[in-house]
Parts: structure tokens; sequence; C-alpha cells
């Protein structure tokens, strides 16, 4: 495959960066990768990794020359990163992130983005429940859609090879604005994951089934929140905090729901709670169909335990 | 393996008492295995695809002469199930059933019982999603627990005999009362599966949403709850509908710590929220540690993908 950026600099060196490095070798997609990682520790992994062609370790010497700057950090600090590569960003790059949310990110480093640099906010859809600089793959976003969200005015051209960046690296791409990215992340994510953590929290706290019996009895449903449960509590954490309307409104149209069923429990309604679970199912084809999902039961976990 | 019975009869020929047969079939535990289900459809397809050592036309000539019954059918009907085997049990012979609910199950199914017959409920920790006569395999049990819940007065031998039952068939076995399987499920189950039917209704119903987005965007954390939620719906209204008190309880304390969650981030308790998310990390090690889950990344979905 062709190169697409001469110079590509990676802003944070957890799960979405060391993917993006793995996969832009693997492609010959760029010339040279810096990157940095806020922490000593995560730079010298890197370093013994050879995640990145070049570890700096200072936001500016990574930033230097580089046509394009991913920014890889947690929502919560995209603003403050933004702001100190500000007076390094050479005229003609191109800025983007990975965030996981768009309207409060793009709010946060877009005064950063100095006149001549184009800015593209995007966000793969794709991860895992691990965190850090050794949990990468390049696989990671073959045939998962990645959103990108240009503001108003970008030009057609930077965005065209940001998209050619992320099509070589195996997604799928399209195209939306920040108000409605973040509600259908809500939906599909934010409000998931929040569910899962509270599932298991609740789990965690009651006192008459202990902690022993939930692990071994996990196998039935509970395991699958679990892994949801497990991820980054900092990502998560700033998530929340910078997706709070659109997630609220989900939450809030889930409790309605749930009570309702709640209440057809209560009241023996059986024929409601069949017709729920009936419609629910056509969704999960839809996912298979798309190749969004496998079909394997169980995710296919048979397979895997019984080697 | 020994033979474990002689004469064992499957009620109900579904994604339970199919990977019941051939793990019994692989390991040589019954002599000869019979089967019964209602519709003659299914019977069909299990003669063609040798499912039983012989099929059954009516459940009086599946359960004669029968040393162990096995009653495979959704939870709601294990009472009539009962009332019409009870003429045909042999004296001797012992009862199980492998319902998601123990308590309801022993208030129906126990009237039934005749004299002299044995009657040890169960439950194996094991499933999918999928369900049918074609769903079974000889590892579901592997490595999970089955749930054994003897009543008062049953005699320790005919326990041990059904014990190792489910032992050659791979599974581990532990007993426990009625009242507390019905709790320890309705955490790591039962409430698990009602979460996830719910948030997959909302967002099939969101309006600004649409199913085709939310089946493409799905692999953010959503697929995973599509997955739970495409169980079979009858098994599962039988399921909350014989589990209604403890699902109760257990959805009341979710909705609860659901609450606490959304004014935190309503009122942006950062602190609050990444507390949570730290805490629930613990038990997915847990999990993983005592063999309940695999720790490859996404449940391995990844190599799964890149075939
Ligand atoms: N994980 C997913 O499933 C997923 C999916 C799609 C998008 N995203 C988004 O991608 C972004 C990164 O997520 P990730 O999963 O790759 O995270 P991660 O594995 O936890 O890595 C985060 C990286 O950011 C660095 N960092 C944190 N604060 C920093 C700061 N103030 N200045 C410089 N570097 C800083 C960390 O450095 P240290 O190692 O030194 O702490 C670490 O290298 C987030 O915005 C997230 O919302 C995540
Ligand atoms: N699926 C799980 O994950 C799981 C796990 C542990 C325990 N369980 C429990 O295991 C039991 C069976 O579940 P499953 O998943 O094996 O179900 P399944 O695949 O849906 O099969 C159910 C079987 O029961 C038969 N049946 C239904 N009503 C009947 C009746 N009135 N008389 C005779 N047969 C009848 C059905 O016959 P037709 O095919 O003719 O309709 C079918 O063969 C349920 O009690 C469930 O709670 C399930």
């Amino acid at each position: 495959m062709p190169q697409v950026y001469e110079r590509v600099a990676l802003i944070g060196l957890g799960l979405i960066a060391s993917s993006m490095f793995w996969a832009m070798k693997r492609g010959g997609l760029a010339g040279e990768v810096t990157g940095f990682a806020r922490s000593a520790e995560t730079r010298e992994t890197a370093r013994e990794i050879g995640l990145c062609d070049r570890v700096c370790d200072t936001l500016g010497d990574a930033v230097a020359d580089a046509d394009l700057v991913v920014l890889c950090v947690p929502v919560g600090v995209m603003g403050a990163v933004a702001a100190e590569i500000e007076p390094f960003l050479k005229t003609g790059a191109t800025v983007t992130d990975v965030g996981s949310v768009k309207a409060d990110v793009i709010a946060q480093v877009g005064p950063h983005i100095p006149e001549g640099v184009h800015f593209i906010p995007g966000h793969p859809l794709a991860g895992t429940e691990h965190s850090g600089p050794r949990s990468g793959f390049a696989e990671l976003f073959e045939n998962r859609w990645t959103l990108l969200v240009p503001v108003a005015g970008t030009e057609p051209a930077a965005t065209a090879k940001l998209r050619s960046l992320w099509e070589s690296m195996g997604a799928l791409v399209d195209e939306m604005d920040a108000e409605h990215h973040d509600l259908v992340l809500a939906v599909t994510s934010h409000a998931p994951h929040l569910i899962a953590y509270t599932m298991v929290g609740v789990a965690d706290d009651l006192q008459r089934v202990t902690d022993e019996e939930v692990i071994q009895y996990s196998a039935t449903g509970f395991r699958d929140f679990t892994r949801i449960a497990a991820s980054d509590p900092t990502m998560w954490r700033d998530v929340f905090l910078s997706n709070k309307d659109a997630t609220l409104e989900i939450l809030g149209r889930f409790t309605e729901e749930l009570f309702a069923l709640q209440r057809a429990i209560r009241q023996g309604d059986g024929d409601h709670l069949h017709a729920y679970f009936t419609r629910t199912r056509a969704i999960r084809r839809g996912i298979i169909e798309a190749g969004q999902d496998i079909d394997a039961p169980d995710f296919g976990r048979g397979g895997e335990r019984n080697k």
C-alpha cells in the first residue's frame, strides 16, 4: 500500500495509538511515526517493544514537522494536550483525535488549532477491554467503522487523505456531525458501559451472595458484563462527563423501559415479556449479517475453552 | 468412563437435552437414552441427526423403564409435564430437571413425584444464546458448574449417582438450597438478561438513531448485549415469571445504584465514577483466574474475524 502521510505523531501510547502504529507499519502507510506518552514508564515500554519509530520525551519533539498529529489520550485531557502542542504545529498539518466523544472534544481542542492547520475529529469504533502500550494489534480496525466528524469549512482534500489512512488500516469510514455521533454512541456504547458497570457493582455489593459465588457462577450472562466493566476507569469517567446529556437521555429511556418490564413481571404479564424478547432478536441477526459479530454460540468461547 | 445409569429419558429436546445426550454418548455414561419433544417436527429432527438412541412419540413411552428422567423443558411447563409422566415412573427411578429456577419448579413438580421415586432438582450453569435440537454439543458443561438442589430427605446414594453423571459430563458440581440458588441466579443471570433485553429494546425503539446505525456501530459494547438478548423468548418469559421475587429484588438494587451513578454524571462527580469503575475490575480478574472466561481481548473475537 502506498504511503499516506510522510510523518505521523501519536500523542498518547495506549490501545488505540499502538494499534494504529502496528496497522500503519504493516501497510507502509507512514514514513516516520513519532510517539509521546505522559509517563516515562510508558515511553520506556514503547521503546522496548518497538512501538513508534521514535519515542520522544516532549510533546514538542513528537509534534514538530508532523503532517498528521493523532490525539490518543482520554477525552478529558484533549484540550490541555492541544494547548501544549499548539506552538509546534506545522502549517498545512492535520490534527485528528480518536476520542469516544466528539462535541466536547471539538469544543476543547478547536480553539487551539492555529490558522492553516486542519482539524478533523475522528473516532474508530473498535476497542477491547485492555489498555496501555502493550495492548494494541494491527487488526483492531479491520471491518470496523471509523467515524470522521469534519467541522464546517474543512478542506475536502485533507479529509480525503485522513479517510484514506483509515481505509488503508482496514476500517470502513463514515462521516456524521458531532451531535449525532454523540447520541449514536450514547446508545451503542456509553449507556451499555454504564449499565454493565452498575450491574457488576451491584453483584459485588450484595451481602447475601458472596463474590466467590458470583465469580464461580458467572457463565450465565454475568461474565459478559464483567468484560465491559473491566475497561479503563479514567477513559470511561471522561466519556460520561464529556457526553453527559446524551448519556443521561438514553439512561432515562432505559429506566423507563426497565420499569415497564418490571411491572410486567410483577403483574405476570407473560405476553408482554414474550413479545418484547422476540422483537430484540432481529437486531442480533442484523449485526451478524453486517459482519459486526460472529455467530458462533457464546462468542465461540466453546472452542476456545476446549483447546 | 463407566456407565452411570442404565436407561435415561430426556424430556424436551433442546439445547440442554441435546448437549447432555452428546456428552453421555461420548462418555458411555448411559445404556440407552430415550427422548421426547412436544412437536413432531423436533422429534423428526432428532431422529434425523441421531439425537437419542430412541425418540418416542409419547411421554409414557419415553419414561417407562427409565432409571433417570431429565426434564429439559421451559420452567413454566415443568409442572404439567410432571403430571403427565407421573403414572409411568418406575419405583427407584430418579427425576431431575435442568430448569433455571428452582423453588418454583420444586413447588410445581414435587407433588407429582410418587412414593419411591427420587426427585433431585438441578441446574447446569451453562448455555448459549442458541436453542433447539441442533444447538447442543458435548462440551457445553465442561468446567462449568451444575447446581443440585436436593429436597429434604433425599437418599444420599441417589444424589451421589446424579452428581457422578454430571461430573462425568465434565461439570463441577455443588449443592445449595432452592432459595439461595434463585437469588444467586437472579444476580448472575436473570437480572443481566432482563437488562440486556431492555437496552436492546431501547435502541430498537429510538427514533433519532436508526436500526441500521445501531447495527453498524455495535462493536462498541452494544453487540454483547444483543447476544444475550437473542436468547429464547419462551424460556426467559418463564424464568422471570417463576423467579419473580428475587429478580425484582435485584432489579430494585440495580436501579438504585444506576440512579446514584446518573447523579454523579449530572453533578460531574468524576471521583465517584472513577472509584466505582475501579472496583468492578477485581471481579473480572476473579472470573478469569477461576477459569470461567477467557482473557483474550474482546472474547477473542479478533482472532475469529481475521481468519
Ligand atoms: N479503549 C477503547 O475501547 C477505545 C475505543 C475507541 C476510542 N477510544 C478513545 O481513544 C482514546 C485513548 O484510549 P486508549 O484506550 O488508547 O487509552 P489507554 O490505552 O488508556 O492509553 C491512554 C494513553 O494516553 C496517555 N495520556 C493520558 N493522559 C495524558 C496526558 N495528559 N498527556 C499525554 N498523554 C496522556 C497515557 O499515558 P500513560 O501511559 O503515560 O499514562 C496513555 O499512553 C480515548 O480518548 C478513548 O476515548 C478508546
Ligand atoms: N438455554 C440455556 O442457556 C439454559 C441454561 C441452563 C438451563 N436452561 C433450562 O433448560 C431448560 C431447557 O432449555 P433449552 O435451552 O434446552 O430449551 P430449548 O432449546 O428451547 O428446548 C426446549 C424443549 O422443550 C420442549 N418443550 C416445550 N414445551 C414442552 C411441553 N409442554 N412438553 C414437552 N416438551 C416441551 C421443546 O419442544 P419443541 O421443540 O417441540 O417445541 C424443546 O424440545 C429450561 O428450563 C431452561 O430454563 C437453559
